[in-house]
């Protein structure tokens, strides 16, 4: 079997996915196509009839049929009804052999799991995360799941490589003219950024909302160019699901550690200066490396240009004390990043395309400096899994991890070396997720782990007394603690291809032994 | 000689044009193509090295060649200095043959006539006002102009009819990265409006700024995922041209009871009512249309939608005061505007596509309701010319003329009947700019007069008892006062094609008798 610049062994075609081109390293693939565009259509006539009474209607005018690809975008996160309706919906009007292009499914859409079974739908491209990733490891679905990355998934619609026949797009505000936001209503969720690639590049366009306003939306997010209908339900989205009503900072003195000697390595590195950008996203230990880090630019008076990416208060908070100096919002993470994004127009929300995608002029990841990131596992050679869990289920999407990690010029991940008895150092990852050759830094509660490609990174950690350790250090370590790991078991049969963002495949997963 | 829908003569093919698609009626052509996407680039490349130190070097870089055609944005206006840079450069290089493709020239592009004489600059697609206008008229270029509106433009480059090999774009602002905005800096001209097509589509992106900023550019209008290089000049453009301080209301009687009359029509029209959405451009005329249209709307307590297209200081006003809840603006007139768009997220940036495209899901044009715009000819089948003057000189672009007036419920054509001794009422034509199929109401200082195919709207005026004229009647007074006109002579040869917005022809300019 041919492997992959990581080594990783893949069949040359896997049935379901298609022929498969081989990663070959992190900046190899040059694009050769333009971009997809979408079918022109005349305005008088879309605009004549855009508001559907309901989704069956709107499904009808759709022309969506059996076979066909349908788009979602998960703004809305657990607190998401969009998804679920429309496949009811589906089902109901005999629609099936459906190819799901989900930005991500939460736990919200178990429900799924019947339409799966009954064959509505039959293939999924996107990140499955909780019940859905776990029947698929078991092998509960026929065709391999396709999982890309928040810059993979707009670079495979604008390639023409993902064609989606019909976009549904969970609007929290609509107009009749089809425009449509996400910083109002009473499924605010902020950001639409995910959703402007399905509302840019589908044959088709249905906005889903619950807040149909009089007049002319505004300000307007997604314009009414890109929509065909427009369908007003009761309700897209539980509240509490959708936003957290705050993201909060680890208070585990272990974790504060390990944000702590974060924050201090990018002290000590050469982004530290004024302009630096960074993402840090929602959980604990990145959180807590923001806010050590904006003591530190308050101490040595350094002024930060950009926040990227998932955008949670404390970003707001940096942005109103001026130690950034805008955000770029590809995804509102919290209340006040929902507010903020309404009402400040230095919280700039960006596209998925504009945020990660590696085939524009450009995208907000090439001009990134600091991106703190976690993982499930990363081995010898900086390899990070962020995908499937120890037992080797998988229940994890890729996110921005791959996209951030190669724009930025210092990608640090941050983690425990133990989550209780399971060691995050390994030999060899199980799901290559991320490549080594993108990972600058490993922190853990042991110190910190520098990448020897890095070497001007080793010496500034160096001169700045930061406590360094190797990785095959790290690797005694976490053995000498939890004793040799037993392999993994697992069947032949791929049940999800982890595609890295330029739609080279950088690692296959497979069933989990029954 | 085959003739189109207006009876207007056409060949079948036009040297320097091509085959020509007949104009078919206002809504008769089905687009049947997908938008044509822009060729992808790895964003890690771009990013790279887009700043450039000069033009040279860019052109140099963007593999400009003889024979190609590049684009050029006027929200610079007769302040605009970035097509005659550009096109002195390109001379230099040796870099002929040359297609332009500028939304719209002005006096202050005069110096392109030396650069037409020599053969740098082969072919024009874009309004052509004044001397350039002139030149084509007398036959100063071997191949015809090609006019089309603010929507066909980015209609004829999304549907893949024109190709833009290396677009320039004027930017006040712009960052490293490549990020743009004319809201801010001291070219600011406010809206980028039309320039987001050319961003969008074309095969090379350079944008040219006399203001590069440190960090990133907040807020952005156009991201850096469509900008392949930018280059810092010492100036784009002399802010006395760009925008005039203030636009001013006319004072002259007779326009202004013009004015009083059409604001009369609109106020007994079905559209004069809560949600009203409007366009009135710069001129003297619409904008006292917009005053007495404010009072009227104060006097019965009508609260408006949305303002549309070029955006005035009146119509900040309106928005300041709650008469309209937000502006839809593609391009800013005056320095209130400027100053609005970069303050007021009511205040909304709009590309041309979406302003005015008739093949998208819908553009801002069809959520119209009134639109009042000006002429210098209309004729007896309400159809209108803009573009020639009574001499036949070609001299105005066509604006937005089209699309509004395709798009608006009620479009209303103010302008006196009589300009000195010159009639703007006439028997046919000498060019058709827009067709009287969506032209409901011509008012001049003799009165209203009305389309017969809009029965409701002369129910309307009768009962407000308003004075009604018939477009007969205007012509025998025009014919009493002026005397007849002499035909205008004029050769064969044909100088200028005019695009309905749909891309098919609805008439040709000829050769002015020399």
């Amino acid at each position: 079997m041919p492997v992959n610049a990581l080594g990783r062994e893949l069949p040359g075609f896997i049935e379901g996915y298609g022929e498969v081109k081989p990663f070959q390293g992190a900046f190899a693939r040059e694009p050769e196509v333009r971009s997809a565009g979408q079918p022109m259509r005349k305005g008088r006539d879309a605009m004549g009839s855009k508001v559907r009474r309901s989704l069956r209607d709107a499904i009808e005018a759709s022309g969506l049929k059996s076979g066909m690809t349908v788009s979602f975008h998960h703004h809305l996160r657990n607190g998401d009804l969009v998804v679920n309706q429309v496949i009811k919906t589906c089902a109901e009007m005999g629609i099936g052999d459906l190819t799901i292009f989900p930005t991500a499914l939460f736990g919200v859409h178990k429900e799924l799991i019947d339409h799966i079974r009954s064959g509505v739908v039959r293939r999924i491209m996107g990140s499955v995360n909780g019940p859905i990733g776990k029947l698929v490891s078991q092998g509960g679905m026929a065709e391999p799941v396709v999982l890309r990355s928040h810059g993979g998934r707009p670079r495979a619609v604008a390639s023409g490589e993902v064609k989606i026949d019909v976009a549904f797009i969970g609007a929290p505000s609509a107009d009749r003219f089809g425009n449509l936001s996400g910083a109002m209503g009473r499924s605010a969720c902020g950001s639409l950024g995910y959703a402007f690639t399905d509302a840019m590049y589908a044959d088709h366009v249905v906005a889903v909302t619950d807040n149909l306003v009089e007049g002319m939306l505004c300000p307007i997010s997604i314009p009414q160019m890109y929509v065909d209908q427009v369908v007003a339900v009761e309700s897209i989205g539980d509240p509490s699901g959708i936003v957290s009503g705050s993201t909060r900072i680890t208070r585990d003195p272990l974790r504060l550690l390990i944000a702590q000697m974060a924050s201090s390595l990018i002290e000590a590195s050469s982004c530290f200066k004024d302009g630096i950008s960074f993402q840090t996203g929602a959980g604990g230990i990145p959180l807590a490396v923001t806010a050590f880090m904006k003591d530190a630019m308050i101490r040595r008076n350094v002024k930060g240009s950009f926040g990227l990416g998932g955008i949670t208060g404390y970003f707001v908070e940096l942005l109103k004390e001026g130690l950034v100096e805008c955000l770029m919002d590809v995804q509102s993470f919290d209340l006040e990043a929902v507010r903020s994004i309404g009402s400040d127009p230095r919280h700039m929300e960006i596209s998925a395309e504009w945020y990660a995608s590696p085939w524009t002029k450009g995208s907000a990841v090439d001009s990134l400096d600091v991106v703190i990131l976690g993982a499930t596992e990363v081995d010898l050679d900086f390899n990070v899994n962020v995908n499937t869990e120890a037992d080797g289920y998988l229940l994890h999407g890729i996110g921005g991890h791959q996209d951030t990690a190669a724009g930025a010029k210092l990608t640090i991940i941050a983690q425990p070396l133990l989550r209780g008895r399971i060691p995050c150092v390994v030999d060899r990852v199980h799901c290559a997720t991320t490549p080594g050759e993108v990972v600058d830094a490993v922190v853990t509660e042991f110190g910190i782990t520098v990448n020897p490609a890095r070497g001007d990174l080793i010496s500034a950690a160096r001169e700045a007394k930061l406590p360094l350790i190797s990785m095959e250090e790290l690797l005694s370590k976490a053995r000498a603690i939890c004793g040799p790991m037993d392999p993994l078991e697992q069947e032949d049969r791929i049940v999800a291809v982890v595609e890295w963002r330029d739609g080279t495949v950088i690692d296959v997963i497979r069933k989990v032994k029954a």
